[in-house]
């Protein structure tokens, strides 16, 4: 007797076959049961008969409590009426343990509520479709890396200095020295890159900001390329065809678990090249015009990448910010060295960031000043000041945050689902 | 005039082109300089000639060091001389930066300078040979679990709780709370197996060990399956189908870089299935029959290992190991309550423990004395308890580090060349 995973199911009408898997609805109408049985791969229907399986099994299949796991042996039937077009007769079934009352209910449940059952939540057919996406997400990250001969080489996550500033940093005693979790892997990807020509990396990152918004994690993924002899104008060509890949990769393979979200999948299909590419000026005209407060040289916040993101159709690109708010290893723009050539990536439908990137100085006396200037521990950047005393050349990269990428894929409001075990602000559990 | 990648270079003889990257070596026979070029992708024998660039671009390719960045044109031709097969007859030689006296020389260089220079190391042969089949080896076992119908599951990186023991935990404020870093994912994946049927993770794990072994990393990869109705056997399987499909995609991909490391391949074409199997009883008896002073009772040490890896071609299985020396979780075994159902699988070669895992408890009452039995704290594994008690099911999995894999595919001493940049005990830099 075959042991089948429901995903496989329709290969196997008119055999008998074995589901293993946990119940999740249970209706009767005296004689016969129905149950839905999921198994992690699929809902079936299976159906129950007093006539089939006898008193005792069908008294025991009467005490089935949601969420129950369970052995069913039976007969696979093509049938319209049932969700998934077949259906189980079950001719053994075999109860493994009978759950406790279960706490979620198809009842509204507050987020709280549901976030502290996080570890069963992920049971139900929402957060099976999101997480589905997250991993062809990340597959599809993954493979146009790979089949573009970039070399993945990861980025540690201690780290002795910080990227951005300290204020943010998780910190934790690393035997009589302190280390830092890492907030990007920028900066070893560009010492990668002058190794391997093309590299990416690929892991958590960690940014302990004490604010709670929709859009931000403790605890975040992100990949990272970085490509020696580069140039912003590459970079966003590389991000175009990167965020145009996972869409339509998505779009290919997980339209089931896009119709469960109910997405609106009309504003996927237009993420294709080439994306509007705004200046940083632009787009604050573009605010200002909006009604928006911001002033020439301000950073945008959640409200400006909102708004801008709710202009195009599909991602925007928004380059050259000024030099003040950016980080130090940005390139200067030389027809304007007031501004820096980084690029932002705005996903649509006020999604807002999901890409920042750009060209990172490669002459050494620059970079020396700009530490200096910043303040920074230059004993901690010995390492990286050496990558532009030994064969530098220009090079650039940018940082795709995963989680927000799913979030705007997947339609959601809050960047919490998208990931197994959110880790926010006072949130640690389970 | 296209820019070429050198891995490309075969395409285009006879072709003008542009190469882009670093001088490795530099030899000058008069009217004639041979120059290494390295790109990240290949090395590339150049021919400069004086009758041909010129005076003053001859002089200025003479004056390249080490690691000098410098873009050259030029005609591609097949030379069987050349190293590769190709070589580039120089049209033009532009120079983009002189590097620095370059430290790294082709003497040999102790352990801990090199190291002290890991981003620059970066750029040999040897280092990038073993990353080349580092990515190689996470791109096929991501590629295993994905054809296998296993969702990827992030497990969270800051936990509140330890699995196996806290006295190897790294530890960080979480804004009002203490976080651990994660040493395994399984907890967390036992409840997505629940949710999902067949899951893995794959991220970054981490053990404050206070130990200098070859084997040993403060900071590591891990990929950790886990299957809800598996059992010990099948978890065997899969580590054996797994391992296999490793080496084998390394053999078949990788053959370049494995001569670059002077790996004696006949040892990876025997890694076939099946892999010996041997109870720990058998093992015990195995290595005091070597003289190996081990009592029944007593836990397996890098010597042990070691000893045992030697006696087999092939990766060797070790089961059910006393319950008495293994984690609060693992599952007893039916016919001999003194021992737990569990594995580790052993690399051939003397290269010890790469896997270890085995079916998990999953009874709810089991569970609940060996957390007391262990004085675990209870409140901070009720979330994990709660999949006892929500349709519990047998279960099993492991973990594969990834680190381990590399070192003994490559045929290396020491796990440190194996990750990009290795964190030890008191190294953190860079």
């Amino acid at each position: 007797m075959p042991v089948v995973y429901i995903e496989d199911i329709a290969r196997y009408v008119g055999q008998e076959v074995t589901v293993r898997g946990w119940l999740r609805t249970h209706r009767s109408s005296g004689k016969i049961q129905f149950l839905t049985v999921r198994d992690g791969t699929g809902d079936l229907q299976a159906v129950v008969s007093r006539g089939v399986v006898g008193e005792e099994q069908f008294a025991q299949s009467a005490r089935l409590t949601q969420e129950s796991s369970l052995i069913l042996t039976g007969t696979v039937k093509a049938d319209m009426r049932a969700q998934g077009g077949y259906e189980l007769e079950v001719i053994r079934i075999e109860p493994i343990q009978i759950a406790e009352p279960y706490p979620i209910q198809p009842k509204e449940h507050g987020v709280g509520f549901l976030m502290e059952h996080r570890h069963l939540w992920l049971r139900s057919s929402r957060q099976h479709a999101i997480l589905r996406i997250r991993h062809e997400i990340i597959r599809a990250c993954r493979n146009f890396f790979d089949d573009r001969g970039f070399v993945l080489v990861d980025a540690p996550i201690f780290t002795p200095n910080a990227c951005e500033g300290t204020t943010t940093l998780f910190q934790t005693d690393y035997f009589d020295d302190k280390a830092y979790l890492t907030q990007s892997g920028q900066l070893y990807s560009e010492a990668t890159a002058a190794a391997f020509g093309k590299v990416y990396c690929f892991g958590p990152t960690f940014r302990a900001e004490k604010s709670k918004t929709r859009r931000h994690l403790m605890e975040f993924w992100m990949v990272e390329p970085e490509v020696a002899f580069a140039e912003l104008p590459e970079m966003m060509d590389l991000a175009e065809a990167l965020l145009s890949f996972i869409v339509g990769r998505v779009l290919e393979t997980r339209r089931t678990e896009l119709a469960v979200l109910e997405r609106d999948t009309s504003k996927l299909d237009r993420v294709v090249p080439p994306f509007p590419r705004i200046s940083y000026d632009e787009a604050v005209s573009l605010l200002q015009k909006k009604s928006n407060p911001i002033q020439p040289g301000d950073d945008f916040g959640g409200d400006e990448e909102t708004l801008l993101s709710h202009e195009f159709d599909r991602p925007v690109i928004v380059h050259r910010f000024p030099r003040a708010i950016k980080a130090f290893y940005m390139q200067s723009d030389p027809e304007r060295p007031d501004l820096v050539l980084c690029m932002d990536v705005l996903a649509p439908e006020g999604y807002g960031e999901v890409i920042g990137g750009g060209q990172r100085i490669h002459e050494q006396d620059k970079l020396m000043a700009r530490i200096q200037e910043h303040k920074l521990p230059e004993e901690a950047f010995r390492w990286y000041v050496d990558l532009r005393r030994y064969g530098s050349v220009p090079h650039a990269g940018f940082g795709m945050g995963i989680e927000r990428v799913v979030a705007w894929v997947c339609g959601l409001d809050h960047v919490r689902e998208t990931i197994p075990f959110p880790r926010m602000l006072y949130k640690l559990y389970p």
